[in-house]
């Protein structure tokens, strides 16, 4: 990059918020998909000053700039573009308050999600949002991509979990959307807007979260089914009683196959498995537990096994864990989708991927959060084989024709990034994407904000 | 209005859809607030492409649009602009489907709460949002304005019930927003952004909306405290735990002392009185409401009352009941505000209400949904007195100021209509309003949709 350019961005920021080695560059071009670039720059303010100058800067000199939380984004949402600017919120890692009595928290975008709940533990609260990565996913990340996870199907993915923001527009100003209160009805609430929007709309600098009380105690059954649709009948009966499940995962044929075969899992074969957690206090767990068996229990049910002792828990949640482990000894690559339809569609999904499994010669092995209809599809093909590879692609594209044809939607916690962008246009009429677009120009005229994401070109 | 104009619209949307006899327009011209305007005409739709059509003429004649439930909005956000167009949704008023499985309901934006609520209760389910209006309010108005009602402390207010919305923006484009699953996190979700906004964006013509299983029993206990301080302290507690109560209403010394001395309520003096609802299975429910007691119990705490049959139950709702005929008779004017501040702040601002009663001699009442910190504060005044009524709207304007000043927001449930709108100027910054404004002229570029509201002059 121009050395004018470089001493601009120092002068505005500090030098020691600006990196610009090799080395640096490199650490900051990937995240957790198969995407990757060079940036020229890497910022990493403390202030929010810093954040509007780095804005103002890059609209000036018509330089794409890509937010970063900790890279963990599975679609490439947030690799930057080539010889563009990161923009790194890592040191914007303050948990600003903690309001108990008022079930909020107030933090900078790039505390991690894992800390956050260390801190609200002694006040018997947590923020719902659970992905896997979040030991080490940052908040402002969650907030990019409408992060979810398995405890969602009870409380709520990340948009029904944010109250308000302050965040930095593409040109540089500083709005503050939402309020710091649970209702609110004051005028357009842009705070939903930005949740989901992959830093292509603003940079969140500030974030309100609405947390829950915290269940003294959860605990799981697992029950297995003959097949996928008498696993379905006992998630609609599950879902229509108002003890919703903390957690309601399932299994598909291929996946319990592999989780026994290959994963070494001590687990009978069945055609389906679902993992139902139940929360609340430690004194009615059980009944709660025997209840949620009763809606478990039906035509097609195998099996129900409700754990004692907290090694007989650890021993059900077996099958899960010896699944990936199975997947990476499978094949060298993975294409995985985390597609959404509705409930009651995914015998129909999981049948669909059954026979394109047939057709295609590949396995593909689904499991994932069935309760809110948010299935993981994980396409495994041989990187080295360019055949496999295309074929994989092909499925891919087939997977998320037939998503929308069931009525479903093609991310569920994900995202789209790079990965599903040339899949929108299926998605949303053109009169609906360009709306989409408008907004796009109106918070970011100059499109330097996470460019060639999101929206399809 | 002149005579071809009429004949456009009714060449366009059918003669049968069309109104303009002075009678008609009189009865579509005021909502529940205390503004009215004569509209010109009033278009009946019954299908998406006559909404688009009325848009499209409108847009060309630039003739103003507002749009219509069953006006029973408090902010006079469905009264029209003198001499404009009312479009009333009540002819769209089809559930167009049910799926249980799913937890959704498609509807058109004409259908009554009441009414869904009446279809969904034999799948054993139920939309949350819950105002006093229910019975005749129709599902459009109450994603026009977000409606809330006492229920949304468990299970959130419109916003946070609805998965997608079909609209009709301010230059006839059809646009959908939002997927109809539980979870989705693909491109910009504009669909909450609608949700509030007050028919000024675009008409909503069909939505998916968010359903919870009903369950199967409710019950309250009513609280007792000395002062406001000690039921605020309740409060807390009870939201500090993962079983939050359905309901959790609370009323002032003013209002206690009203609904004793003029409503005629059987009821003890106190500082202040909270009303939890439990609800759950019926077998579990005594030990729910014991629980509730607990947290409810606590210095300051002068008596608890569960109920044990319906006829206490009902006769513990006598305060309640008893307050808005005695609000009634108190004063022929009564300036009704929803405002909200965090919770742990209710007591500050309860404090400050006494102190603006005193200090203005007028009667002022407050109530409302504390478990959101939702307080309805009513500032009581006689409508033949200039004076009063300059009083209490200068109280009016020193509330919402220090609502602000205590973190809050100037609505939770009612939304900005014309009552509030002078005051987003405080509520929000300079730059947070272009934005808002920018939004308005993206949706609606000629300001045709319901003009002059929400968003400051």
């Amino acid at each position: 990059m121009d050395r004018r350019l470089i001493a601009a961005f120092e002068r505005a920021l500090g030098a020691e918020a600006v990196l610009t080695g090799i080395d640096d560059c490199l650490a900051y071009g990937y995240d957790n998909s198969s995407y990757r670039a060079n940036p020229a720059m890497v910022l990493l303010p403390t202030r929010i000053e810093q954040v509007q100058a780095a804005v103002r800067l890059a609209r000036e000199y018509k330089l794409p700039l890509t937010a970063r939380g900790r890279g963990t984004n599975t679609t490439g949402a947030s690799v930057p573009v080539e010889r563009g600017i990161v923009i790194g919120f890592e040191r914007m890692d303050a948990i600003l308050d903690i309001a108990p009595g008022d079930r909020t928290a107030r933090v900078q975008p790039g505390v991690l999600n894992g800390d956050l709940q260390a801190a609200l533990a002694p006040h018997g609260l947590f923020w719902p949002p659970d992905p896997t990565s979040a030991p080490f996913c940052s908040i402002g990340g969650n907030i990019a991509c409408n992060a979810g996870g398995p405890r969602a199907v009870k409380y709520g993915a990340t948009r029904d979990n944010v109250l308000a923001l302050k965040a930095v527009t593409g040109t540089g100003e500083l709005v503050e959307f939402g309020a710091r209160t649970s209702k609110n009805a004051a005028g357009f609430d842009l705070s939903r807007l930005l949740i989901g929007s992959e830093g292509g709309l603003a940079l969140v600098v500030e974030a309100t979260l609405k947390l829950s009380p915290k269940p003294a105690a959860r605990a799981m059954l697992r029950a297995l089914y003959r097949d996928m649709e008498s696993a379905a009948e006992a998630v609609a009966r599950l879902m229509a009683q108002p003890d919703t499940p903390s957690m309601l995962e399932f299994m598909d044929a291929t996946a319990l196959r592999l989780a026994r075969e290959v994963g070494g899992a001590d687990i009978p074969d069945a055609g389906a498995l679902l993992m139902i957690e139940g929360d609340g206090d430690p004194a009615q767990l059980p009944e709660l537990l025997r209840r949620l068996a009763g809606f478990a229990q039906g035509d097609g049910c195998l099996d129900i096994t409700i754990p004692g002792s907290e090694a007989e828990q650890a021993q059900l949640m077996a099958a899960r864990k010896a699944l990936s482990p199975a997947l990476r000894s499978l094949a060298s690559g993975k294409i995985n989708e985390d597609v959404v339809v509705p409930v009651s569609k995914v015998p129909a999904l999981v049948r669909f991927v059954e026979a394109l499994a047939c057709e295609s010669g590949l396995t593909i092995v689904s499991f994932g959060h069935i309760g809110n209809g948010n299935v993981h599809v994980n396409v495994m093909y041989d990187k080295a084989d360019a055949g496999q590879t295309a074929t994989a692609e092909a499925c891919a594209g087939k997977l998320f024709a037939e998503v929308l044809r069931l009525g479903g939607t093609l991310s569920g916690e994900h995202g789209i990034g790079l990965a599903k962008r040339p899949f929108m246009a299926q998605a949303f009429t053109p009169e609906t994407l360009t709306m989409m677009r408008g907004i796009k120009q109106l918070f970011d005229p100059d499109g330097i904000l996470n460019p060639c994401k999101t929206l399809p070109e």
